[in-house]
């Protein structure tokens, strides 16, 4: 089984930004526990800050990979470029926010991406991507 | 460990109600296969139509409970007191919703109880609420 | 020919209440005259002033009755709860308002629950609960 | 008893046009129906696509008639200048729409010309036309 | 000096219509009282409750005549169309309403057609004809 | 002098909930301060989560009380059931907030309860319910 | 007959303001000519920048002179503690704007202060005084 | 192949009007233009500024021709009516706008008719016209 | 203690204005009354129409005073400069209406001011200035 | 005579991506049928998911080509920044579409880039650049 | 060079009011190091907290100053005589704001003000001045 | 001091594009004044014209450089990403735009990126820049 993780603007600053919100770890860390957890899945990791660069992306995984963890970053609420390429693929994508975008400001609290996706999980931290995981490997 | 699980309106005609959105199996067989899968966790599930009677049960088990799992059917969407209810109590709640909300109508695209939830899930499933489960237990 | 009439909230105060806009006549009476001019169906009233409660006796009758006319009173403009429940039952329902919703405040010119009705009657007073029945028969 | 219908732009499609929205029978062949239904009434038809036609049309019977059953079709929704020739007249009009408004797309969902008519009868197909009928009739 | 009266739907209704909100003198008799009050203007009237009638009028009048007084009546809070027909004329419009359109509904503070006239004169009653004339006349 | 307090969804978490918004004291023990600081008035207290419930009470109380001061919770801001409730009773209603909802969430600051009111308290903690009787008694 | 002119904010830099939009003359100027016109009328001119003071003035003249012809510039657009003293006085108000509000920015389309007056005219220039004194001698 | 121009409200002043935005050349002579260019097809052309007469005109071709080109003028953008007729005839409709609608007034920005046509083509003056018989012709 | 009594524009017209909704009394009769209420609180009475005078009062007042009593009248619901002064003094406001500014227009329905203040009493008449006072001795 | 094709997000998927809205035929294809029809152009084709690099090569192309045809994709409805570069340049460019925006979802139905284009054509599919080059060539 | 710096409410607090947002320094104060910092420029500075003597002042210094700094506090955000004020000037006006008011409330992100001036600085504290006085210097 | 300057979408244009708006002179040959300026100060300057490459930029330069100024072009109005990766630097950002965004269109009033900046100047031209630097190094 092949997962592929595509995160969006800023979070490649993971553990150094704005700590109060999401946390110490750097994504890198954490994606070594999350290879760790689960041996027998082939995981990919992809980061841009450029939005068309996430599309190409998308559109080069989005044929042959069984499920993408696609966190968006602040494109969620407005890139309508995204949501159409994640309706253009064939892979499922999860949605995954590390905090509560209802939680914050009025416009993180829709999601344009989310649309086009099988579901969002948001607010559950970096367990958001393990859960993600487990919900492609269990369905 | 003890979790609770509280669902709102309409949830108790699942597997009846629109099986194409919600699926066949009613929230009971569900039930069974999640304390199956979680043996050493003490699960409660609660149903109600009315939202004030969701609020004393919020109320009731909020104070004790190591995580309440809620899913508030529509009145996700509208309900402050339910929201009320959630920031008045010390349990943490993740909010669960069956389907993609934000594939569906314009209404269901906002949460106004998930704002003072820890976090949501949604358009996964039943398998939400397992996923929700492990949350509590691995955090 | 099994049909139930199920009223929402003040509608119990119905002769008492703003006799200028609802008219002099509890609607205990007008289910008599109601009762007399139909004698071959089999009529049943409910009423009661809390959104669950209506959603519960929608569910209960939903899937057996061969007709409901439902006067969801205020619930109708906001309570998407009720909207799922007509959507989720078999039975039709058939929307009644006694006054005509669009003559008045603003917040009663839309229905949120008329959306997944057969339709909608109003502004004909009681007499619009007499043409409900004669829809179900006649159709 | 004089009651006259007066219908708006494209409904002399019906039967021709969209039948899964609003039926196979014209308007004509219905109106023979009703005749036929209430011998007692003198029943009149009129139908034109042109909004100051119909404003003329209310004028010209506006004064005589014992009811109008008017339905505006598209103008129901944006025309001021109908809403001001229905309050303009004496005679009552009760508004007729065939399908469920409330089930159509968002800009049907309300009606300009209701707030100045008695009632409004939606979704009951054709049906609608014959329950305003008996109202005039009854009331 | 030629002068046009050129007033919209329901107007043909003055003296009958609403006669606290209009007055109880119809409107040919008042263009009497204008007629003898400007001996010297050649003034014209019509009345239309067709949008598009009233557009042939202001477009074979608007190249010779050296003033038009119009009331759109409700066409004047929605039609684009009269909008673009008194831009693309060359006499000057100077709208007319009888009634103070601000002290009514909501839907009446707007003007759509106003903004392409030379100004506006609202609620000063049949008065506002004559002061429109004069205008024309001493500017 | 008969004088009821009707409280609604979370108002029995007080001094348990949120103490930095709404103090340290239950409703019940200010209500026997209360009762001792007005020992000539007939007052009751009765509280519900449920929206329903709460206008049973007011239906119930309010052809008979002299006075009732209501502070609806959350259900202040979207229960058009509770709204039309008041208005159909007989007697007058006093609406109190404990925190100042102008100072709060943006929906907060809209009361659809208090249209119907006489007059509304907000801000004032506890003592408003002190000033809402003396407004009772006085007047 | 006693009739008086209020402007308000900028009108006294007439003549010298954006004259495209404006004309060349002074108020002051055009007062001396209107005088000359009307001279059985006692005119008097008043002038402010300040909302309050037009306010003081309104009430100091609003219940012993015949008409008040007010040009409340800006304010007209957001005061409603103007639209609040129109309604407090006894003396009736024309509200007159020298250049075509509707044909200008969005924010000049709507007159707070107008919904109170007797009536509007806007667009007809300095003229547009004229015929204001003229409105009140005649009616 | 038959093909049918229908234009709607003040476009019979093409060449008059406004020739800055629309240029100098009257459609009548256009069309000649455009017989000669395409002599294989059978060209209609025909106007009115009626709303409702460019309904009837819709209905009358719609079910015979190849194809409609339709420019609606200003109905195009509140003409609800005109969209249903679009919607209940067989006959492909393509909507030309000479001048770029995107670049003039915000209304002008959105078609309520074109969301029932085959496409829109905007901008590109008369020659929009030629382009839409290709259309036809060619697909 | 010293306890100021601050009103704003019209407020001088009590008695005089609209008294169908805001009573006979001027506010210096009441005045009286209240001062014989409280021997014992100095109280200081003031009122202007001019938003920035009740800026600078409030300033003037807002460093010495115990407690300030404030009516902006139609400021309340657009003056944000109010708001600010109310935030930069020390001096704790509470906001008086004396009509219930949630049964009135729209735009009476939000206070601009009243969340800068501790709270705010509306529609209990004169008596709101009364309950104002006693709030200041008693908390 | 040069003329450019840009492409933008995801368009380099027709032919795989959604083909009951799109069509199977890849751009590709589609550009040497293109190549063909017009022997005597200079036809080059361009197609980036990104942005920023689609701005680029507008400005690159964008002073020495005779005519671009832009289809932003998604970038269409909310990309300023592309809006701005049309603006900059001074070749003309007529934006593309090839489904009907007006016929799909809310938030297609405006352009942010046509505003600055010469014309924009919607719905005709791939021969929407068709008739663009041949705009381009005979104007 | 004459160089006027005209602020408006609540400046006159500053040192006193809010210092973690506006600092601890009274504008006076910080005039005199403006005045020491350019000897060669003529510096007034006038404060009013009322809206209509900031537009005297306006006008007053508009037709002989050089360069006009402006600080219309919360008038910035609503007052639309000011901002007729400006354009009807002479002197160019640069706006001031000490504190970023993109970063606060919603209500301060816009300036109705600042559309007529040259430009605004905001955010840069007391230093904002500064900044405006040398833009006027070196410009 | 470490100083960097970097511009957004199209102001690699200056001194090409839209002269009228921007000025003469390309940003190149401005920065060799502002060096020349600013001796003592290490400035560097860095353009693109793609969102995710300036925020490459924004977080490669944050964490070492004493001041950011930055000129977001277009995607000021609407890239969340941008402004994100304000939030996520430690660097202090000034935003600077040439023109005065607020006296221009609509969607250009309102900064999404400005709201974590430290402040913002507008409208004062090149200068702005300067002004800018000058802040940095007076601070």
């Amino acid at each position: 089984m092949k997962i592929a993780i595509i995160n969006g603007p800023n979070l490649n600053l993971l553990g150094k930004r704005e700590p109060e919100v999401y946390g110490k770890i750097s994504f890198e860390q954490y994606f070594e526990t999350l290879k760790t957890a689960f041996p027998n899945v082939e995981l990919t990791y992809f980061q841009s800050n450029v939005e068309g660069v996430l599309i190409d992306k998308l559109q080069e995984l989005g044929f042959s990979y069984d499920g993408i963890i696609f966190n968006g970053g602040a494109y969620t609420h407005y890139s309508y470029a995204i949501r159409d390429a994640i309706a253009a693929i064939k892979t499922p994508v999860v949605e995954v926010h590390i905090s509560n975008v209802y939680a914050r400001e009025e416009f993180r609290h829709k999601s344009i991406s989310g649309g086009n996706a099988v579901g969002v999980i948001t607010g559950l931290g970096m367990k958001g991507y393990d859960l993600a995981v487990r919900f492609f490997l269990e369905r």
